[in-house]
């Protein structure tokens, strides 16, 4: 047999295999987890890959546009190598390294669901719903047209002063009622005071009636599938954004989208999402066709790009979005593929630069409701804070840019497996770890970050300042003129180190979220102590060292009790939306309640950030706690 | 030049042409008018023929099916004979003489609109409306998106509680309003309590705002271009209904849908309505971007296959339909092309069997708002009676047949040019007659039927029973067993004649409506004397001699004071209800109030249309002014 050549850049990872194996075979014999859902079926369009030189048997697909497939795009899966090659791993398909990884965050997720404290429930009364009637024969006495007999059957079961009904429901009505003899099964969508017939079914129709709730980030979106009858939540899901390849950071994506006639940016989220639900329906017993609507919250601009709306102005003076309240749609319209007459949900936004993400995140955490003073901190490459109550809610965005998500970090991954999640540095300077998956370390993802730094800084090998001290360690060094720290090993001999570039990075994102924290505080006339609650959000927080945080100077140094992880309250406030109207219109009364406070025109904003890019912070007498908190996180260790 | 011939099928017509004209040129030349509104550039898509033999040259056209195409269907316009060829013609295409009558029609129904009462007013204000609004510009401090900064500005405007937007017009909205500086056009929509935001432009935009109203009639379809704004009715065109081919009758089309997968109906008379749109483009400054509403009126069964709906218990006992209140739609939705956001509104059914037709026509005559008892008849292929007034209304539908249009007669013809529309007998025998265009003879359409045989009853030419009596005249003569009168000839020398069975068939329609009306009347125990009014509508109306009518015993005998003719109450109506949202919110309180009396379910019904069947009816006390009238009209001349 012919033997062949595979090489990937920019890794550089070269392969010797058997003529004719395909590329994803020849990457995971090099080493290389692609990004792939479907296990190489061909299906979910994930392992994209560019083949630079050599030639190739490739099957022809649907899942690649024209234009990539002239850029040289081909799926890894269904591209055969037939001589030596040269192939060019593209970021969203490099950075993930998929399922493995997908399962640890879903599992990850599937947890976070039941810590959420539970003070704020709603009647279950889901947007979209499936119910029965009977429909009684018509007779000579009582020939009421179809349509009409079905309208009058609904009002008896349902309060509804406004029933729509399109054509396509219409031409089936009277098909579905023959065939069944009247028992129909009628899927409703509601939205304020209508509602909309979505499809009617023969009553014995034995199909579940499912939603998806999607957090929809700049970096990860992440899926649960939920039975709206019992709000049981049946699976989850995430999966990198691939719109990462436009930009890691909103404002690049932004910029992108105002020359992407293609609509990339659209189509990359669309083809996540629906990669998702393909996961669920591969590997459950649920029907597409049961899954009746999608439910996504995200940031502003995340919304405009799954909606395709021109979000140019968002990033421009004044700072206006299309919308803060989109419609609910039909989720065809924009691609997605679930019943083809589901509907598509996007949670109502507070402002240009805080979304419906934050609003679902007040509503999942009874923000609004509660009378005690809380802050809400959503941790993420836009970091939203929100500061308010029952009676009044201020909200701004920080940019805190994707340090906290492992990226633009020199040894930086996200928080899946073989990441560096937690690390405390005894007195002698040595290290200690703990990796997501307890496994070797392959990089450091954003809490251990977060615990290196703090741990550093305890130790005094990193200054107040963020300097790395030469003299306090041997593990300090200095390449090429740049100091940094060396963390751990790689079983394969590499080293995972910290940067004085990455300690910069990170105490600039640190110091954004806590000016942002500040700024919201001072324009209320609040300090610190008057937080009661203090709630950390997202993915991150759940791995957050809560005293190295405040000992970093990153969230305000209150009383650890007032402090609390929420988890991902995006997709927990989606999904109570999704499975209660009355929660639905709540985030419309958030959103429209709460104040925008946009950073940018508030001129002390700049002035608090670069105070608070010190360890803790300028003014030490902010952090009382710091160094006891620090003290307390050495003590108890790994 | 080779010279080929073309023989035209079922009227063996031939021609000698020379090879390589179209078949469309071929008729022509072989004194054939074929159906084509675009004058033979392939794209009104009406000149379809049947080739059955011989070789031809064919372009390729989108305005054909595949199954027609494989059916031997072709576009006479773009088809050139290479050889002899042997054709057929369709009934649709053979029927239509084309754009001459159309014009004639269009002229009649032009004046029709005049014609009303105009005692029935509602407030001006179309269903769908353009307004200008100008959204301020935003600013930091009001950065409200855009979409809300629209429905604000739209909300001092109007008083639209429920304001709704889809998708495409969320997308225009940013682009459009960056464009146009704030300036906007915005077109709305509106049902009931719910306002639509069909499309926005930029402010600037010249384009007036077009409405079409409709009347889809069994035979005709008849359309009126309005400015929605100015309320005039720009123009006016009809044809028939192509849906013709597949059964003159409701209830064979009705038949012919259940197993019709093709949709044939529905695209037949989609494909009439594209046309006469496209008639009012091409010949007007309009463009069909500023067509945004199609109002159609109908009988039940016309909108069904309008739509696409399963009409098939409309046929079955308990007779219902899928909906008498159907959804305003997306035109587009059923392949009609109009602004492609435009609207399709129908009109309201009252039941299976009368439709949104008479709705319309009860709306346009204010029948349900006068304190006189009122009886409507609408006289066509299905006539349709309405008794009643402002406290009260029933109605019911007599099948008539096609008699009165001009069709199962023997020399029947539509009221076109060259139609006998009047006839009077002189007392020799002598028939004096009038044809429309007042050119010679080519058939006779219903007006003229009511006039000869009313006029050959006056003079004794016809019985009492209906029978011709052969030595009263000697233009009676029998053929093949079979007694007929000879009316006319034409000039080609053919003989214009009125058969026994013409006269059978004209008897059993008259006796359908005069016994639909006395059931109506006997049902509410009211006799003929107490009708206030008797208005009869219908493009047949119009040319109607109503002393003959009476004479015929086809409408009641009442004083002729009371007896109006008001034309074309469907399209009115609906024209109505177009430019009024009042007025279509009427059309169904008219359409939920009025009784549908099912005729069928009335023992009496064919005891009392036996009677009827008699010249003017077997109780010749129901008829006290019959012979005086049909003396009056004698003395009137022509």
């Amino acid at each position: 047999m012919d033997t062949i050549r595979v090489t990937f850049e920019p890794e550089g990872a070269s392969v010797d295999v058997t003529r004719g194996v395909t590329l994803l075979e020849a990457a995971r014999a090099a080493g290389l987890v692609l990004s792939s859902i479907c296990g190489g079926d061909g299906i979910c369009g994930r392992c994209r890959v560019i083949v630079e030189t050599g030639e190739i048997d490739v099957e022809p697909t649907t899942l690649l546009t024209r234009d990539e497939i002239q850029r040289g795009f081909v799926l890894a899966c269904r591209a055969k190598a037939l001589g030596d090659v040269r192939v060019s791993l593209p970021v969203e398909t490099r950075s993930a390294d998929a399922k493995i990884l997908i399962d640890e965050d879903a599992g990850r997720f599937r947890a976070l669901g039941e810590e959420l404290q539970e003070e704020v429930s709603f009647a279950h009364d889901p947007v979209v719903q499936k119910i029965s009637v009977t429909l009684p024969p018509p007779t000579l006495q009582d020939n009421v047209a179809t349509q009409e007999r079905l309208l009058r059957s609904l009002r008896r079961e349902i309060d509804a002063p406004s029933l729509q009904m399109g054509l396509k429901v219409l031409r089936d009505l009277p098909l579905v009622e023959r065939e069944s003899g009247g028992e129909l099964s009628v899927t409703l969508g509601r939205r304020g005071g209508t509602t909309e017939i979505i499809q009617v079914e023969p009553g014995e129709q034995r199909g579940r009636s499912l939603g998806i709730a999607v957090d929809v980030g700049t970096s990860t979106v992440v899926a649960h599938l939920v039975d709206l009858d019992t709000e049981e939540t049946i699976d989850a899901e995430a999966c990198y954004n691939s719109q990462m390849a436009y930009g890691e950071e909103v404002t690049r994506r932004i910029i992108h989208s105002e020359r992407d006639e293609a609509h990339s940016l659209r189509d990359a989220v669309v083809r996540d999402i629906n990669n998702l639900v393909s996961a669920f329906i591969d590997r459950s017993d649920v029907a597409l066709h049961d899954v009746v609507v999608l439910f996504a919250a995200g940031n502003t601009s995340m919304i405009h790009f799954l909606l395709g709306l021109d979000a140019s102005r968002i990033r421009k003076a004044p700072y206006i979005p299309a919308t803060t309240a989109p419609p609910p749609i039909c989720a065809a319209e924009v691609g997605i593929r679930i019943n083809p007459r589901g509907l598509l949900f996007t949670m109502p936004s507070i402002g240009s630069w805080v979304g419906g993400d934050v609003t679902a995140g007040i509503l999942a955490t009874g923000l609004d409701v509660t009378d005690r003073l809380t802050m809400l901190i959503d941790v993420g490459t836009n970091g939203e804070i929100v500061l308010g109550n029952r009676q009044w809610m201020i909200a701004c965005a920080t940019s805190a840019g994707p340090a906290f998500e492992g990226s633009g970090v020199q040894c930086g991954m996200r928080a899946s497996r073989g990441a560096i999640e937690r690390v405390s540095i005894r007195d002698d300077g040595t290290p200690e770890l703990r990796t997501i998956g307890d496994v070797a370390p392959e990089g450091i993802c954003g809490s251990g970050l977060v615990d290196t730094v703090a741990e550093l800084f305890r130790t005094g090998i990193v200054d107040r300042v963020g300097r790395l001290v030469r003299d306090r360690s041997s593990r300090v060094r200095e390449v090429d003129g740049r100091a940094e720290f060396v963390l751990a090993t790689t079983p394969a001999g590499g080293e995972i180190v910290i940067t004085q570039p990455d300690i910069d990075n990170l105490l600039r994102a640190k110091a954004a979220i806590y000016a942002g924290a500040k700024v919201l505080l001072e324009s209320t006339d609040h300090g610190f102590d008057d937080i009661e609650q203090l709630l950390i959000a997202g993915g991150f927080g759940n791995y957050l060292d809560c005293g190295h945080a405040i000992a970093l100077g990153m969230i305000p140094d209150v009383p650890l009790d007032r402090v609390r992880f929420v988890g991902n309250t995006s997709l927990n406030g989606a999904k109570r939306a999704m499975l209660s109207v009355d929660a639905f219109e709540r985030c419309h009364t958030i959103a429209r309640g709460a104040t925008y406070y946009d950073l940018i025109t508030y001129p002390r904003y700049y002035e608090e950030f670069m105070s608070a890019k010190f360890l803790p912070h300028t003014d030490l007498g902010l952090f009382p706690r710091a160094a006891e908190l620090a003290a307390g996180a050495e003590a108890g260790g790994i």
